[in-house]
């Protein structure tokens, strides 16, 4: 087992990262203050790790909440059955909510935790590669709302994360795909070493070598953890982690969410970034191939749905989170391993990469 | 006009009272640091005192959001209105949310700006007692759910309060009252000189004299700014306003919201949590009657409502938010001018309060 810290003064907490953790309640207790815990999972994952997680909390008041499976139930209405499910069960501020699941599970699970009572204690048990490298880890929760991907939401930390490699047993091909691109990711905006890594291994990494994968998730939250650690309200750096989301989170929303995986989204637009920041003139044609390449042999999208016309995406990334003083801003990449955030962008530059990519 | 600060290092914030403060724009624009605002009122407030703010927002790209008026409204609901309203205008993470109304708009706009996008600025313009006293100083955000009164929220500060005193010329009387209720709290809960001072002025802020009125509300607002700078996050000495709130809620879940104003229920509330001080052998029955005679020349009542029995008002408590380790916690009075947070109080003598109190 690995354990990296993100630095968060008296908020700092741990990740471990490993095979076997469920098994281990000595990870999961120090995170559950009181005597209520609520164990938030969904008809998916519960069925093969929920036994698990309750053998682990023996002796606490524990509840369980399944919710429904997928992207289309990030909802305000969903977090409402969380709500009710914590006072029909009487649940205090020292209760402590754990989100057994995927990036979903987290996002929703950490916003309830944010807002009952106005904040509870929560703990991520991360079990798919997206959730497990991203977004069990920095505190970024949210809802959607059908106007826009992570609307409603708000910063707030986990006690702990408990990322068990062996869950990804269970991943669909789909799924551990899906995560690839947000491993991809980090090696594209900060770590060329990482990109070069990732190139040289993205087969192990499909094949499910279980020490490949335990490597890719402990570099990918190293680098998440050193961000949050500098920025952790995104008033800087923290943006550079939204490669490729301003294009990705328009064809969620564009196409209704659930339709396409996150993961999937996010690959098709850092291909959209990389193609753009080569219009630039920033990033070679060669690079730019690499990160085609790279995505190509993960098994990802490499081009927009073909329902969205460009004005689509103009009009969905209009209400991105990133837009200041009514300039779009985009993440784009100054070189592999540098990006950058960049507002102004030449409009019609802009139309161009969204037309070609079509093809 | 005399402005305060709550003292929250990089977060501090003014709070400006007096007459006259809407047609100041000088006080607002510091707060708009962005080009879109959106104003949320209600139908009761916007034909009184919308356009006197938006004249002072001239210049900015500036919308209206009107809601129904009442308590009954303070949900989820209407909150998902609050966001749709802002991604239908476009509306960006450097926009400002305006409040302007009383506590149910204030806390409802807080809780959407501490939301929208993971975290817009707030501005509040109270326009009630009650707002101007309490609820639109300290940063706490809510609605309500069917089973607890402010069960969802977040701590989220504005960037600044104005309470204009003005605005309490249209404000009926039983509104007024209510917000007494609270004005009487920082007496009860703190300031014995402050409690001695209503006494003896009671009847000029019934007759609405705007000298007592104002220092009234620059007393309340001292305390209220001194408590939140120690204990922003109520981890102690601020759990001491929720004086009477505890069994207030109670009424105010029990009897469906909008039925009893807050600060009646919270002046039942104060009555009981007198009465149990007296059981206790803490507060002398002289205290307890001074209590009982000050609420009752504010004109506000003394007893719950009949239809809530003993047991009602056990189980609507049992999911209030000072529960810790199972175990209720009440404010109660150690004498006047001096509150104490208590929990394991014996449930009989908390019972015969409640069964005594429906005489």
């Amino acid at each position: 087992m690995k354990t990296l810290y993100v630095e968060l003064g008296d908020r700092r907490y741990p990740i471990h990262i490993g095979p076997g953790l469920l098994d281990q309640p000595e990870l999961l207790r120090p995170h559950l203050p009181g005597q209520q815990v609520l164990v938030i999972s969904n008809t998916t994952v519960a069925p093969l790790y929920l036994d698990r997680v309750r053998a682990a909390l023996t002796g606490l008041r524990h509840e369980v909440l399944i919710l429904p499976d997928g992207e289309q139930y990030k909802t305000l209405a969903t977090l409402d059955a969380v709500f009710t499910a914590l006072l029909n069960h009487r649940f205090a501020r020292d209760c402590t909510l754990v989100a057994l699941g995927g990036g979903v599970i987290g996002d929703m699970v950490g916003f309830a935790a944010a807002c009952y009572q106005r904040g509870v204690h929560f703990v991520q048990i991360p079990t798919t590669l997206l959730a497990q490298v991203d977004s069990s880890v920095g505190g970024k929760t949210a809802v959607n709302h059908p106007l826009g991907k992570n609307m409603i939401g708000a910063f707030y930390q986990p006690g702990g994360v408990l990322a068990d490699t062996d869950t990804l047993g269970t991943l669909p091909d789909r799924e551990l795909r899906a995560g690839l691109a947000e491993v991809i990711k980090y090696g594209l905006i900060r770590d060329l070493p990482f990109l070069e890594w990732l190139e040289a291994n993205i087969g192990h990494l499909l094949a499910r070598d279980a020490a490949a994968l335990t490597e890719a998730i402990e570099r990918s939250c190293r680098n998440k953890a050193e961000i949050v650690a500098l920025d952790e309200r995104e008033t800087g750096e923290r943006a550079l982690l939204n490669l490729g989301h301003t294009f990705g989170h328009a064809i969620e929303t564009g196409m209704g969410y659930g339709e396409w995986l996150h993961g999937e989204a996010v690959a098709v637009g850092m291909c959209l970034a990389a193609d753009l920041s080569m219009r630039l003139g920033w990033l070679a044609a060669d690079g730019a191939e690499r990160v085609r390449a790279l995505l190509a042999r993960a098994g990802l999208p490499l081009a927009p749905p073909a329902q969205l016309t460009a004005d689509d995406f103009l009009r969905l990334m209009a209400v991105d989170k990133k837009v200041k003083e009514g300039q779009l801003r985009l993440v784009l990449l100054r070189s592999l391993g540098r990006a950058t955030l960049v507002s102004g962008v030449d409009p019609h530059i802009l139309r161009s990469t969204l037309e070609d990519s079509f093809q």
